[in-house]
């Protein structure tokens, strides 16, 4: 049975500078990028990962291979979506590990920010492992869109003595965990615009790039602010990604 | 007045590659670093900030101030010891920043992990500038301990279409969150020990090290283990930092 090695290498969210020594180094050695084309981001996101390889790779002995990934359906209950979206992602994977990476190749899939945050890859690989498939396989983790957020408003992500919650902003539709901050991303409605608490809101999009947006203030001050911003930028680009850290102004200040 | 100028580096928390293309230029403009001397680990890791300076900068114009921070009192009520903690160490920010920082210097505090992951850095920075002093800072985002859990595990934080939250073992105490995966950090206590859920357990220690101590599994199976690896860790180095991931078993799998 063909043994087949693979690097998921997270490549940070937003500067090219993000990535770490250990991503660089996995960069050379790999022989096969897989590189998605996805959503309305495609051509943006699909560019900085080519000019990711050519700025840290000093030889030309590697080759990439483009794939499109579906779009997910929208229209029926979410988790089913999903995983109608995921068997038909795991058929491309097998496919192009199958078809494109020799014995001697390794290969990558280069993850946006961080491959543990709210990304397939790892499940998708698992999937075919479980299916039989041998894969010999490393994570190297990358700089996420959290992290970078945190960063570039140069605030922490929990108050002290507090645990702080991640998710996307259709788990915020049920309402804000009951303590802690909040990092939301994924929001494609305007979510921080339902919810009835005095927050505090640090909302970026395209954080670590050129097109960096940062505002950070009482959210009731800034909704109005932030969803012009987000409906000129999307108009603009023709897609966003933009994420926000939510807290209470009535928890302690640190 | 005088102007200061600073960087807050995040490291990463573990692997000396974790380490950003972003942070190694930042260490190489860096004119005076701020080392910190505290708790057990004191030796270990401050060899190991000396050594990514030493590993990352190819000149000798900078210089090292070393510094003491005190414990942390644990007999008063956790925020008030925190809060006296805290002004004890705005002193002594206080202090080298007047005393051991130019007008023509750049300073820099090298974090270990992510800056905005419980640290406390930003926050006493942030209340030396509400007190009125002149600094103007950049933080650089790191790999976190949380990311690095995931990396090596190969795992995803989140379930698909669920939260998750980050805490610390005091605040597990009071509970595991409604839904999705949680991430505990400072253990002092064996607190994964007093859960009732049927939960999954990936637990590591020193990752990302040569000393890295991984396992996964239930956790009902592996309780026992992980506190006999815990304490004969802490007996032979001295200090431990470990954290882990707790999914519920019941939770359908991605
Ligand atoms: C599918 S998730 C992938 C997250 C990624 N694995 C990470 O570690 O950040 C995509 C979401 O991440 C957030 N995101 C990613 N990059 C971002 C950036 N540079 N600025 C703001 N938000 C970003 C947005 O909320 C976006 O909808
Ligand atoms: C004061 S917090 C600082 C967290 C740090 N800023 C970060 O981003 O990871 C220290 C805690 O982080 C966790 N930690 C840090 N480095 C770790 C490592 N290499 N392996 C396991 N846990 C680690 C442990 O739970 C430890 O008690």
């Amino acid at each position: 049975m063909t043994r087949r090695r693979l690097k998921v290498i997270g490549i940070g969210a937003g500067n090219p500078e993000y990535i770490t020594i250990q991503a660089v180094k996995a960069l050379q050695q790999v022989t096969t990028f897989f590189i998605p084309l996805k959503g309305d981001d495609k051509a943006d996101l699909h560019l900085l990962r080519r000019e990711i390889c050519e700025r840290y790779i000093d030889h030309d002995r590697y080759r990439m291979v483009d794939f499109d990934i579906p779009d997910r359906a929208r229209d029926g209950a979410y988790r089913s979506d999903v995983s109608d979206w995921r068997a038909a992602v795991r058929a491309i994977y097998l496919r192009l590990l199958t078809e494109e990476l020799g014995e001697t190749d390794l290969g990558a899939f280069l993850v946006w920010g961080d491959p543990s945050l709210y990304d397939g890859t790892i499940g998708i690989i698992e999937d075919l492992r479980a299916a039989g498939m041998e894969i010999e396989y490393e994570v190297i983790p990358g700089i996420s869109s959290v992290s970078a957020l945190a960063a570039r408003h140069r605030v922490a992500l929990n108050r002290i003595g507090q645990p702080f919650t991640v998710m996307s902003a259709r788990q915020l539709e049920k309402g804000l965990p009951e303590e802690g901050n909040v990092v939301v991303m994924l929001d494609t409605r305007d979510a921080y615009r339902d919810l009835d608490a005095d927050l505090d809101i640090h909302w970026g999009a395209y954080v670590g790039t050129e097109d960096e947006i940062l505002r950070a203030g009482r959210l009731s001050d800034l909704q109005d602010e932030i969803t012009d911003l987000r409906k000129k930028a999307r108009a603009e680009k023709g897609w966003i990604m933009d994420s926000y850290l939510l807290s209470r102004r009535s928890d302690p200040k640190d």
